[in-house]
């Protein structure tokens, strides 16, 4: 790719589910090699600025704007870093800078837009409990600011009716109140009552927190915007140690007998 | 936990994709403090051995025996990490490791088990090619060798139904040629032929290869076994910019109508 010299870069970065000792060594030279840290506020505060960087923390509804300020000063020159708690490719900021960056391609034809990747809460929090992505699984966003209600029902529905294990991310926030309740009510509907249903918040935090339940006793008080619920398969066990500890796992063999009787 | 003196652990540990630069600290410290590096052969191969640590390269069908012997050596003392390329609980050791232990709870109640996360294929694919989980999305390993090919199918055509973009694991092997095969035909009967079909092949390591297509051109012979496959949904864009290169993302809106069409 032929670069104009005044042409700087923008690397969205996961910085992982929140301990530093998750951040991989790509993700920290990135952030090194940035002259400035972009990002909603929380993730920004979680990079210690060396000298010389700036750091742009934003509210947690411009991700637009986030993206298009970011992309403007990689074109002037800046190494920009956009950070994100996770995976920056799922449901965090690296759609949002392709998003903005099609809208205007020959703006920014010269800036070098890549995406480092970090670990995603689901996989964080399955290694908290045991192995509970171990099958088939899928990862709906629950927030319906940006897709109907109907079609995340629809992908709950379809999600049980495969017997995948389900990872829901922003699973509810002030203004998304009652959108966790609705989908555990579907899927009591559909899915047996014993169902492990796994609530993590803050995983690999000082504050962590996480609960296992089966369906019909999960309820959305258990969650909060940090917080990921993942909900079992028909096959997902919870197993209780000789010492009272549990680990939730779903085991990799599906007999031909599970499915007739899912089904 | 009460632990016998003599009790050792086992630690389930995500290399990631292959690049040391995407071994997390965590993992790091976990490789270092175990006294015994217990996986599959390449996977072994990726852990430089320190000074009194000792190797034990199996082959890649002894999963259940593995995962004893693992359990046994820490019974008897040792700290003993088992090793998975990706993350280690998605289609990996950390199921399995549950799973033979489940089944013995008693002769292993002083072992303290413990996963420690990878960056798993799917997040590290996604970001060399742009933001293709930006939106809704599942995981499915297309190996039978543990569940029924029908249910695999079954979950494939539910997830194109609910407009998932999908990423599947073990999309092919020797003994398992034709399966693929018969995926492709199956979207090409329910998917947009100009559906983004992704192949990346040994992300992140020095013969690393990616190739984006259309599902009318999507082809099994374009995969290996260490092949991640990820096949869009209806509203993931491949948009190339102004120096020919492109990108690949899926749009975090999805508007009324695009249901409408899609169902």
């Amino acid at each position: 790719m032929v670069t104009g010299a005044a042409s700087g870069w923008v690397k969205v970065i996961g910085l992982g589910p929140g301990d530093e000792a998750c951040v991989t060594p790509d993700a920290r030279a990135a952030l090194d090699a940035a002259s400035d840290i972009v990002g909603y506020g929380p993730y920004v505060s979680r990079v210690a600025l060396r000298s010389g960087q700036t750091a742009h923390a934003t509210d947690n509804r411009v991700e637009r704007d986030r993206a298009a300020h970011a992309l403007d000063m990689a074109a002037s020159g800046k190494r920009v870093a956009v950070v994100s708690s996770g995976d920056a490719g799922v449901f965090a900021m690296a759609a949002t800078v392709y998003e903005v960056l099609e809208e205007d391609l020959d703006r920014w034809a010269t800036v070098d837009v890549h995406v480092i990747p970090g670990l995603t809460a689901m996989t964080a929090v399955a290694a908290r409990v045991g192995a509970p992505l171990g099958h088939d699984f899928c990862a709906i966003s629950l927030s319906d600011n940006l897709k109907p209600w109907d079609l995340i029902l629809k992908r709950v529905a379809l999600a049980a009716e495969g017997d995948f294990v389900m990872s829901f991310y922003n699973p509810i926030a002030k203004a998304r109140p009652w959108q966790l309740g609705e989908v555990f009510t579907k899927l009591r509907a559909l899915l047996p009552s014993e169902t492990p249903v796994v609530f993590a918040t803050a995983v690999s935090r000082a504050d962590e927190r996480v609960e296992v339940v089966s369906l019909k006793d999960a309820a959305p008080e258990m969650a909060d915007m940090r917080t990921l619920v993942m909900v079992g398969s028909r096959n997902t066990r919870v197993v209780t140690r000789p010492d009272g500890t549990r680990f939730v796992y779903t085991p990799r063999k599906v007999a031909a007998q599970d499915l007739e009787e899912a089904s």
